[in-house]
């Protein structure tokens, strides 16, 4: 025993936490409320009446510090919560860094990844609300699948429409929303007004996340016993991803250590708010001093290169317009394999946190993404999902970093999930046949040049 | 807390077992010894130190009870073990049944299944020995890949043949090997002796588990410094697997119950053996009474169809001779989507312990397999492999006879590894595509003629 070295620091079952922590509570100046697409005044509970059951709503414009957590949510959570903290040794020997390197890996639930910590909550209080069937969107395939398994253990019907490009090249994780019962269509599909639309104008696309997104909120709007779920972006998400950093605070108070930096990738804001959105608080309340660092890849640039200012969640236009990093709803990112990350804009709290100087935002290439990807499952076995390797690639840089000082740093980042469904990408990798993406700043321009003005 | 029923029974690191447990020891009779290939006469140490290093020689003819394992085995392991114990409660509500059903999971490695238990002990052993590379066969690719991952922990090289059908099949299995840095061949391959030879005849074989094998035999006994790795049949290998069975007991008892039945798929036999072993040995020794089942799949029935003989391990007969059930070396069985369930024997300790009625096994259908799959997946979320599947399905006819019987069973059974890599299998399951499979009695016939005799 005394001559083994920790490398989990894990709880027991009641451990798992009891609320979800709201940050907004905490912060210095509240957010900014969402608007009506039509009117451009701010939008009240009943506008999101049709799409969202009124327990969701409640979150979404919360600013309870702490909100509960269901026990049957809980009792679900309790598969694969309080999900492990790791020290990754053997990283930092290949490294021969002096700093250390924790991170809290979300890939062992069921679905792979950080998605069911929300989509079970969703799918619990639509349950509750009495709503027969959930729609949503899914890009890489992380959050259908996670709906859909969610849906399957509280007895509700899963509608996905999955980005064209990601429903060609990822028939697996298509399979995956079928095993759990789901029906999956690609998108844009003939099925909707906003896919008809696009497809008339660019028949041959492969799609986006903004229109898919398009296509479900459409679906839920148009009939009364379905929902509308989103997997990323909203307060409401992000709230429940909260367990990841609150079990992170204590697992690494169990491991006698306390990050410097915090690390985690964002394409909507999720799995990186998760983590980071509790030591955001800690740090406003002078308990911590840790630097808080999201990481976006070069390809969809939406922190480190989108203005902060009010755009539409989805490419068609039927969300309301929320204020936060953006690229404009009409940008198309790259085909990087890092489906996860390919969103336009960036969650409002997480964009907001940003404009407060209370995080920090770095952009990360996909070949850098990739080849961090392989060195750290040759060192700690798991094959980390392609949005998860910019997360790794951050950590890496910040060992690397401490290295070249000399200096210790502790490092903390979120390995939002597994990568068993994303290997073509690897194969594409190993074989040369991945590029790096400049910024593509004339379309982005474009897509910026269409947003909507305010006196 | 009073609210939510505990699912988890988890142990912490330092309860991951210090020793491997030897059933031998405990049996009454001894097990038949492995003979030389040419001579019929029983081998020595010497035979296989070529293949081998003389740590996992010793092992694999030791009658010692308890086998320590090495802290940087231990060490290893500590990054998914102790193993997770579920009590599967959605399935026993969804099944409507008395019977508890629990389940040891295995698919929390790395590399999703058991596999890595004893891929890092091996890795570990020849490092020690001084082996710069191993070569070994994979067909389904989840050992491929643990030894692939486990050499790459420990710095060897890795050289992998993977039947035919299976590195066509799942190139993503393949891609996994890649990532941790293992050369990859399709078997039977230009690149030995064996490959050749059967080449010659079948030129467009699928490839078996026992072809392969004999290549992975052949390049390590002509290369002095590349030693042969096994990821099943072996005793060393059941022997690794034990982990799983000593953390079951314990995890059992935390949970306040004992099986009454305990269940494991099986090919070679080694994550059946890992469960089961340990409480065949407190059977012996009157602790307990659970019945111990194992389930192969009606494409390959080893040990419901096969008979208890002396065999060659791989169809080019360079191995020595077991005493086994087997269908005949030179048997192909079926192409059924259960890769890892398609050898033509089964561990000689398996079927010894068979022989002497201290267990049971039972076949089930490839159809049967898959739907027990779905089921599972919709009800606890993770999606088995297809050799997974086989276990499933025999728990839940063990839950519904308890059901038609009105009585509580407590069953407990291993569920070796996750399906993520095997979804083709799903999407041809719904599609309708696969089919049941009759016992090939006359092929199997043809093989068994041509075992070899002895006076």
């Amino acid at each position: 025993m005394a001559r083994m070295q920790p490398i989990q620091f894990n709880l027991p079952q009641e451990r798992i936490p009891r609320v979800w922590y709201n940050v907004t509570a905490d912060l210095p100046v509240p957010m900014a409320p969402p608007l009506h697409p039509g009117t451009h005044k701010p939008i009240g509970p009943d506008d999101l009446a049709p799409l969202f059951p009124m327990a969701l709503i409640a979150q979404e414009v919360s600013t309870e510090r702490e909100i509960e957590i269901p026990d049957p949510v809980r009792q679900v959570y309790a598969q694969w919560r309080p999900a492990p903290l790791y020290r990754a040794r053997r990283l930092e020997q290949s490294l021969d860094t002096p700093a250390k390197i924790y991170y809290k890996y979300e890939g062992g639930s069921p679905a792979g990844s950080h998605k069911p910590n929300t989509a079970v909550a969703q799918a619990f209080y639509n349950k509750e609300a009495g709503t027969k069937r959930l729609s949503t969107e899914t890009g890489a395939g992380q959050w259908g699948s996670s709906l859909a398994m969610a849906c399957a253990f509280f007895g509700l019907e899963c509608k996905v429409y999955m980005v064209r490009v990601s429903y060609n090249q990822k028939p697996y994780r298509r399979a995956l929303m079928e095993v759990y019962g789901a029906s999956v269509t690609a998108s844009p599909s003939t099925e909707t007004e906003a896919g008809r639309a696009i497809l008339a104008e660019h028949p041959d696309t492969n799609g986006s996340l903004g229109i898919a997104i398009s296509e479900a909120v459409e679906v839920a709007a148009k009939d009364p016993e379905t929902k509308y779920a989103l997997g990323s972006v909203l307060n409401h998400v992000l709230l429940h991803q909260t367990v990841i950093g609150q079990e992170a605070i204590e697992q690494m108070a169990l491991a006698g250590d306390e990050p410097d930096v915090v690390i985690g990738c964002a394409g909507g804001g999720s799995n990186f708010a998760g983590l980071a959105m509790p030591y955001v608080g800690r740090n406003v309340k002078g308990l911590s001093k840790a630097r808080i660092v999201a990481v976006e890849p070069s390809a969809c640039p939406t922190m480190t290169k989108g203005p902060y200012t009010y755009d539409f969640g989805d490419t068609g236009h039927l969300t309301p317009l929320v204020k936060m990093h953006t690229l404009g709803s009409t940008f198309i990112p790259p085909g990087i394999h890092a489906g996860g990350l390919r969103y336009h804009g960036m969650a409002p709290l997480v964009s907001h946190v940003l404009d407060l100087g209370l995080m920090e935002a770095v952009s990360v290439q996909q070949l850098d993404a990739f080849a961090a990807g392989v060195q750290f499952a040759r060192a700690e076995g798991i094959v980390p999902a392609p949005e998860s390797n910019h997360a790794v690639a951050q950590a890496i840089n910040e060992a690397l970093e401490a290295k070249r000082e000399g200096k210790a740093r502790t490092i903390l980042f979120v390995l939002s999930g597994h990568g068993h469904f994303d290997m073509q990408s690897y194969i594409d990798y190993q074989a040369g046949k991945l590029e790096n993406y400049e910024y593509p700043a004339e379309e982005i321009a474009m897509a910026l040049a269409g947003l909507p003005t305010f006196k």
